[in-house]
């Protein structure tokens, strides 16, 4: 079978399978997925034992250290995927909520309902646990699922899909439900990204050539999460604690992450009084700092920050740093360089801090908290299957809501329009 | 200038006007909607005057009557606009409006606040009314827009445009928050679609064609309606008189819009008793039937329908009429053939409709209702920008909300994460 047959074919298999899901009532997907779950707790030696053949083959091929531990599945990353299973199955059923059912003058009762997608495609990367986290996600908000992960994980996802679908049988769901692209070849990719006829939105996880390529190709929605370029603000009535606390939090806690701080902006009146504390906390960390023509003059560590700088998500011990006279000229370089994922202010001034929040256009807006906090966990979610750096649909980290939509219902007993 | 610079530059005004717009308060914007409602008022003579120049243009290059019907703006069309506008003045703001805001285990307090996309870039076909009913849906939303009008209207949209500005300029709210694209030059909309810097999302109104075409050139999000192919379900429990009124209605109240039923399904065990009253009252309306076979040896009136037909919205005096098994073939022909728009079940059975409500994958669907219902004002949403038939970001009528998106808001107190 050719590869665009292929891919057809899972498309109507996943299509079908999506309205037998969508149906599915909540007791049903939880026991499939605590079933799924069991599976795979059952099958730890064989899923290690497939894992070392991708783990082989990267070795073979010269893959590089980072990348070989983001593709082994070690026995705590099994249990994590064990213990994500749960989480979900313990979260809210989304799926046939209806909110503001209310009567309207001509007697007819309108309200909302939450309803699946439909068919979730999903591009991933090494990292074979995403494999078990979209399932789940998926399968909950009453979606089928089409997984297409990295081709050096194809061993561990097929063993995976195999636990995926022992759980789904067991549970009586289709197993078409969740399928696991079986072919490594990239057409696959091209391919999934243009079946309208059966997929209703793509998301693709990984690094930003990744997703640029897929939204560059895709004639389907696409869920994306381009880049962090997160600022954090320090304003003139900041306390100075809580301003060094968060600034050193956002950059320092993990570098590589899309919702660390990358630009600090300082208010030129408070700028004497932080900036030299922070600079020497950095240097402890050893953070290399880049700063405007002000920041170098109070900052002896700082070197001279190019354009480049404020346009650019360093994921690494490195942070630029610019004194701006005032919120504005802090709101201004933010919606001009931000990448429209998290910003916070640091601030005692009560009309500050709610300007900020109004006027600053990205996806989390904070006072006096970390951008760390952006994230599905943090939110309540439960889970997140991205961060949306979008403005339709979800905006945001993207848990189950954002894998379904609203559809109007309305009630009557023999209403016509008059 | 030329077209790509011209729109270029287009794209950059909104841009800012559309920042400028987004913090304005709910007062100023209401303000603005009503001094635009004055200023078209006061300049009803010239808005006249420049509407007979399409007119007499329009008559000249052989436009037929339905289009020179729909470019007229008569005293009552523009009293209308006058009036939509205050009602669309006299709605709740949705800009702003903070939802689920609670505290998390962290300490963090999380919610979502309701920001505008942007700007929208609105293409429409030849109603001059658009021009206004739009920029004030765009306005009350914080939203910037560019209005695209067909070319046949050009007159009586720049006109109506001058009293946009003149409203906006009363309010002290930039003019450039709405800007109607004054070539008529086609390559203007090829150039709209595609900028992506600057425009946030596009909102095709007019016919299928029009729609098909901008979302295959557009590189922006585009919030479509392709078509209304609406059932009805007559099931074998419903009550006959509601079952008459409602597929009456559905069919005949109007033709040419989209929410009319264009296939009529009925339950085997019923039709004898409901469809030859049915066919009596259509015959008397001069509604063409086309039946199944089962239908056609039940009504002398059908003719045969082909495959085709169950593809057909016809916006036209004929209807397609099916007798299904049940409920099971009524929803499995629905999701196969329906434009996912609005469909309807006239039942008495609690358990059947409960089925329809949640199985049927349409952006509207009802119990005991007419299609005919599936509106903005019907829903309470006050106006509607267009019905989406899509299911990312909105489905069914789109009114405020569906021209904004959701924005975390995260509220500390010198929090850092763990």
């Amino acid at each position: 079978m050719d590869i665009k047959t292929y891919m057809q074919q899972l498309g109507r298999q996943a299509r079908q399978a999506g309205r037998e899901i969508s149906k599915a009532d909540s007791g049903r997907k939880n026991d499939a997925l605590l079933k799924i779950a069991a599976a795979i707790t059952e099958a730890g030696a064989e899923l290690a034992g497939e894992n070392r053949k991708d783990l082989e083959a990267g070795r073979a091929n010269g893959m590089d250290a980072a990348s070989l531990d983001r593709l082994e599945l070690t026995p705590a990353r099994i249990g994590a995927m064990v213990e994500g299973l749960k989480q979900v199955a313990a979260l809210p059923d989304p799926v046939g909520e209806i909110s503001n059912l209310g009567y309207r003058p001509s007697g007819i009762q309108v309200g909302q309902m939450r309803v699946p997608l439909g068919v979730i495609g999903i591009i991933y990367e090494s990292r074979p646990n995403v494999t078990v986290d979209a399932a789940a996600l998926c399968l909950k908000s009453g979606n089928a699922c089409i997984l297409r992960g990295g081709s050096e994980s194809i061993h561990s996802n097929r063993a995976i899909a195999a636990c995926i679908a022992k759980g789904l049988a067991a549970a009586g769901l289709p197993e078409q439900a969740v399928q696991v692209v079986e072919t490594t070849d990239r057409a696959a990719v091209g391919e999934l990204v243009r079946l309208q006829q059966y997929v209703d939105v793509i998301v693709p996880r990984g690094g930003k050539s990744l997703i640029e390529r897929i939204s560059a190709e895709a004639t389907i929605p696409v869920i994306k999460h381009l880049d962090g370029i997160c600022h954090v603000y320090i304003d003139g009535k900041a306390d100075i604690d809580k301003a060094v606390a968060i600034a050193l939090n956002a950059k320092t806690h993990r570098y590589g992450v899309c919702n660390a701080m990358e630009t600090l902006l300082v208010a030129e009146s408070i700028a004497p009084t932080v900036l030299p504390v922070l600079a020497e906390k950095y240097a402890e960390k050893g953070v290399e700092l880049r700063g405007c023509l002000k920041t170098c003059s109070l900052v002896k560590q700082a070197v001279r920050a190019s354009e480049e700088d404020w346009h650019t998500e360093y994921l690494a011990p490195i942070l630029s740093i610019k004194i701006v006279a005032d919120i504005d000229e802090a709101i201004d370089h933010i919606n001009t360089y931000s990448s429209a994922h998290t910003e916070a202010i640091v601030t005692e001034d009560y009309t500050l801090a709610r300007r900020f929040l109004r006027e600053v256009d990205s996806s989390s807006v904070m006072v006096n908290a970390s951008t760390r906090f952006a994230d599905g966990f943090e939110y309540g979610l439960g889970a997140e299957i991205g961060i949306s750096t979008d403005k339709l649909h979800a905006r945001g980290p993207v848990g189950l809501h954002g894998l379904t939509s609203l559809k109007y219902v309305v009630l009557g007993d023999g209403h016509i329009r008059q």
